[in-house]
């Protein structure tokens, strides 16, 4: 491990002050955002983890900039978007939740905004890599990083899919809401993307219990979406997609898988009034904004419409197995 | 006038390969999009109209890609969500469209999306621009500019402004419908971002009629909006604001206010079914994702929600003039 907040040289992603995210997932295409002053001084953090290379930024219109493998995670000023969203989604939809498990989300943001449910008796955050936490508490700590002295909260620096393992051998009680706040399917995140994970989700979740994931860009990966879809739907008694605005991701946009255990779910709507004092501290999520973000393009409906499990799934839900090694299949960045 | 199709030296904003967009609305962020090979034969169109700059290019990864002053209009693989949706909003909330107005739109693509639609009889489209149909029939011939044969269409080279003005001092017919397809409120669009335009438009339609114009990004220009919105809202008898996601637009991101003639209008339901041949030729637009693209985020909501007009506004709505000059006000482009 390096010393925390030690500068190092330019990446190659910065140039003439700009960074710039070119990755093979979005050929063709790429977002650059100014650092401020258009100086190299922007650049707070740069090193590598065991993991991934961390990079952090003070931009010049967007604050504070997390970068991990080359790849935008969030910008201080519209990760409300992303967060909000996969959090309040699943969170809203389910009408008690006490125990929740957050998948990677090492920036705490998710983690901040799960705090804001006071039914939640206990937080989980399954983080691979501890030094995101740490660059997070220094170069994020009035934004995303605001809750991680919650007294909820249980921390695990383990990969998320070997925790569930073992923690479905055992006879630890199950979860209301599971979040997985995942970078993308290739690098440290690779093992979240496999139908295995899916099923092992599933086996944590109490009865009612909701999983929400990021799923990816409509735009980019509609096959990866396709894929997942249709396997959890061969897993989950109901399975949804949901899709928000993030103006610096990949086309301006994000997907989250919804799938939930048990009978009748509707995954579409809140289960309950949200407070006055949470509706307060939002600035994205509404009980309009969560129903209107299941509506899909047409494309993109046509796709998995025919997917969704119906009532008839159910009875034999217990009997399948997803097909392995489908999710990557035919996508891109397979 | 230059010889449609002669290819001119490489524009500034192209270097590499790459097309940027570098423009003061959105500072600090740009989105590049790589040409055909890397190379400068992708370059298919670079000249200056009367008006503007016209650039169109063949992108690796997006079709054809038109550029009007150095900002993306379309590209040839997304385009259909913007057309489609500021074309059916206000096609489809109207229970019988006759006779549709098109201001702007020289690509050709609201076009092709309004003659779609069976009950409609004429079609006025304003361009100020001839140059920019001309080259929309050479570069964009089988993808938007595929209906300016259409016999119920009438085109106008003037400023939509100037066009109304004196249309509305003449005895003609008003239109059910009118779109402004608009590029943005610097240069030769600017007449179109005035509240005196906004108030031409609503003397120009018929009762129950209803504009839609492009209206800009949430995230870049809130503060127009908001001023567009409230002096809609002093015009007209309803008012709304829709918002739909274009990958390669900024921040992946653009709006649209809808107005109405007229009481009891509600611009946020389609007024009638969808016949199945248009279901068929769309990708993009439902029922569904008609009423779920005005649902907005809660932070604009908030901005906007006071300002509609209400059922009491209608009763006075005559008497109103909407104050001079405010659309521009507090904005970043003023």
């Amino acid at each position: 491990m390096t010393e925390s907040g030690k500068k190092s040289p330019m990446p190659s992603c910065i140039k003439d002050g700009w960074f710039s995210e070119i990755e093979p997932m979005w050929p063709g295409q790429k977002l650059s955002i100014a650092l401020e002053g258009f100086s190299s001084d922007a650049i707070l953090y740069n090193e590598s983890s065991e993991f991934q290379k961390i990079l952090v930024f003070k931009s010049a219109q967007h604050g504070n900039v997390l970068v991990l493998d080359g790849v935008i995670q969030l910008t201080e000023n519209d990760e409300f978007v992303y967060q909000e969203t996969i959090t309040h989604l699943p969170m809203m939809a389910h009408e008690n939740p006490k125990n929740v498990l957050i998948v990677g989300g090492g920036d705490g943001a998710v983690l901040r905004e799960v705090c804001r449910h006071k039914s939640v008796e206990q937080i989980t955050l399954v983080e691979i890599d501890q030094k995101v936490i740490d660059v997070a508490k220094e170069y994020f700590a009035e934004s995303t990083a605001i809750a991680f002295d919650d007294s909820r909260l249980t921390i695990v620096n383990q990969d998320a899919a070997e925790f569930l393992e073992k923690q479905n051998a055992s006879d630890r009680k199950g979860y209301d809401v599971i979040i997985a706040d995942t970078s993308d399917p290739v690098g440290p995140a690779e093992s979240l993307f496999d139908p295995s994970f899916y099923e092992q989700m599933y086996e944590a979740l109490n009865d009612g219990g909701i999983v929400c994931a990021q799923s990816e860009c409509f735009w980019t990966q509609p096959e990866l979406i396709e894929n997942i879809f249709a396997c959890s739907s061969d897993i989950y008694d109901a399975v949804e997609y949901a899709s928000t605005y993030v103006p610096t991701f990949p086309c301006g946009q994000i997907g989250f898988l919804l799938a939930g255990k048990g009978n009748g779910l509707d995954l579409t709507k809140p289960a309950r009034p949200m407070t006055n004092e949470l509706k307060h501290q939002l600035q994205w999520y509404t009980a309009e904004m969560h129903s209107a973000s299941f509506v899909l393009p047409k494309f993109l409906e046509d796709r998995l419409g025919l997917l969704r499990p119906t009532d008839e799934d159910y009875e034999d839900v217990e009997e399948n197995d997803a097909s392995e090694d489908c999710f990557l299949k035919g996508c891109v960045i397979s």
